[in-house]
């Protein structure tokens, strides 16, 4: 391997227009998904690529955030910065003139998100290897150095994430079967807020000619009999044996949310996902506790390792949605799924990017930290603009062996 | 009165370096104090000017999120913005391609906070009185329509607002005494992190003299010891009959937090501000339980209203030091002082805004909500930018009497 060094540094305002109706649901009216990203070139050697996801406009705020927080790792040899990736992420943010907009939050910290994920593309690819076999390569301490565990120390010291890895050193080569069968998929795409009944029932029979089994359905619209009926709809067509989950988007306040996820219980949702506001802990444990058995998730507006903490130590969510594209990037995703671990629950990420750069996240948690393999979500409308797309087939991600973390754009293709 | 217009839209992008020394914490090497500024301009009529602070470069990022954010404003009578003003900003807020960057948190927020101030100094100065006058002249039912209580309902619906307010109806006349005798500060200025001990020395007996008796110091120093001399040199030079508080800029992780906050609470501070991570509710629960009876305050880093009920419900903090260039402005601000007198916690701002709009706040928030008049934080540093600063005489706000909310720079006067 090269110590290939960072040369330039540049973002790119990647934006694509989505087909009628797709990523609509009760809070955006999405026509076009955008990627503030982040490239790192490093003249003779690989490009390293990275992005986070935003809905419109704001890429221009966070591609300029990027242009303001990079600037340290210019010059640096990749394998430099990777060893101490933990520090120099957390110097980054922690930039005296702009950790005052957040902390590690908002435009800043998607920033930071799509400037980590550049880094762990690069690596990956300086090292010849797909981003989940790099991160399965590492000893223990190789990857806890990646992480910034600053303000988890009283449950996850950098001690305690290396005995949790040796811990789960042996059942690994049993765990690594997955890489064979490939990682389970649900799809969002058939049950976007504005697809008619008509289209969600076309989409919905599409998908389970293609093997899916689990389907997610939008919810909280104005008119809560639509998502009554529609609920019906669904779990009539896909039949007791497939599993259904709910979205409402933060749509509801507290005594809707209790009321409506009374009503959606009876549908025998695996979840339901962002009933309330993404801030509201309190209002997130008030409802776990109501609808028990039924189980509550969010996870893409939970902007960073802190909030994930205090949402598990407050049996706030039971599936955990962590998204690379929102928390500070690949770094802090594995940093959630370490807590996540800890607190027994599951880790299904919202894919921002697309399940692009989580479906190697996902083999790492599975083989490397013994999470419980679940499913990741699949959305296909930018499956055309990847050099690489996610190979999903017979509803299951194929292991991807092309070298980085599969984030790289065809429009930005050097020709 | 007049339904003035807003006919044009403007950002400034204000810069003021500080003194050697000033405004440094243990995070914060602040070197300037930048207002990024929105101007509501209305033909004729007056001017509004708000602002929220960043600490450097940022400015320009907030810059741009004021003028994607604001549009909605433009052509609007302010009196039609105002009457309405809790839906309007929550639209604002919910803008289908920049609410992703949020919500409610980040560059997006503090760009509706300058937005909001800038409509409540235009309101102001558009029916020619200062803000605190204003706000407490409007009935019960108008000051509700100002905020945006979406996603507190449980706690805090309209009607519960209006109640509060007519319930404080009696004793407002005797509580507008504050008014002549002005609202108590405090000074921050005394006791920066990168000043020596004898500037401190200095500044306190200056203090001292011009009628405070309430004085803050930063501590989170990397050699702990030298908080701990100079607590005791703050407390010896005070006295046992003056107010002391610490401020540790979040610089602690929980384990340390709860050795070094016991060693502070033997120099009998008022409140340690800032001990940890600022998202962290639960290290400032059990921090708040440790260290009782000494108090923990925190706000400026907390940016909703929604993050302010999860720690009141929580029992994390026992000062509530909600910031209106934080939070979405004025609007936010007074919806979070409803929920303190909710929760019978005192407001004690932090001043984002050198205290400019606070001392109008403040006065609202002890007259028309009954919250106890605590006192106001002082920071002197911009005092000569602003065309109206405020008067501290005797360790005490004057109360304002100029029209609007006290915003207006100098170098924005037209000529």
């Amino acid at each position: 391997m090269s110590d290939y060094t960072i040369q330039s540094i540049s973002t790119y305002d990647a934006r694509f227009p989505l087909p009628p109706g797709a990523g609509t649901d009760s809070i955006h009216a999405t026509s076009e998904y955008c990627l503030a990203t982040t490239l790192l070139t490093t003249g003779n050697g690989p490009c390293g690529s990275g992005f986070v996801l935003t809905l419109g406009d704001g890429n221009t705020l966070v591609c300029k955030a990027i242009q303001m927080l990079v600037k340290p790792l210019e010059g640096m040899p990749i394998e430099t910065v990777m060893a101490d990736f933990g520090n120099i992420s957390r110097k980054i943010a922690d930039h005296p003139a702009l950790r005052w907009l957040g902390p590690h939050k908002g435009v800043v910290q998607l920033a930071l998100a799509s400037i980590t994920n550049a880094c762990f593309d690069l690596w990956a690819k300086s090292r010849g290897v797909p981003l989940w076999k790099l991160l399965l390569d590492l000893t223990p301490e190789e990857l806890v150095r990646v992480l910034d565990l600053s303000y988890l120390e009283e449950i996850l010291s950098e001690r305690t994430a290396v005995s949790m890895l040796r811990a789960q050193l042996p059942g690994r080569a049993q765990r690594e079967a997955i890489l064979k069968s490939g990682y389970p998929g649900y799809d969002t795409s058939v049950g976007w807020m504005d697809y008619d009944d008509a289209k969600v029932t076309e989409l919905t029979k599409k998908a389970l000619d293609q093997g899916f089994s689990a389907f997610k359905l939008k919810v909280g619209s104005p008119d809560e009999s639509r998502d009554l009926r529609r609920a019906a709809m669904l779990r009539n067509l896909i039949g007791e044996e497939s599993t259904l989950m709910f979205d409402a988007n933060q749509r509801w306040h507290l005594p809707d949310a209790l009321r409506i996820c009374g009503e959606l219980a009876k549908f025998g949702p695996y979840w339901i996902e962002e009933p309330t506001d993404p801030d509201d802990i309190q209002a997130h444990v008030e409802l776990s506790r109501a609808v028990s058995p039924t189980k509550i998730a969010a996870g893409e507006h939970i902007a960073n390792r802190v909030l994930f903490k205090n949402f598990m130590q407050a049996k706030a969510l039971s599936f955990i949605q962590v998204d690379c594209t929102r928390v500070a990037g690949v770094s802090e995703f594995l940093t959630v799924s370490f807590l996540a671990k800890i607190f027994d629950l599951p880790v299904v990420p919202h894919v921002g990017d697309m399940g692009q750069m989580h479906q190697h996240l996902v083999l790492f948690n599975h083989i490397a930290l013994g999470l419980k393999a679940a499913f990741l979500e699949h959305i296909p409308h930018l499956r055309t603009h990847f050099i690489h797309p996610a190979r999903v087939q017979g509803g299951v991600y194929e292991t991807p062996q092309e070298p980085g973390a599969s984030a790289d754009l065809k429009v930005l293709a050097q020709t």
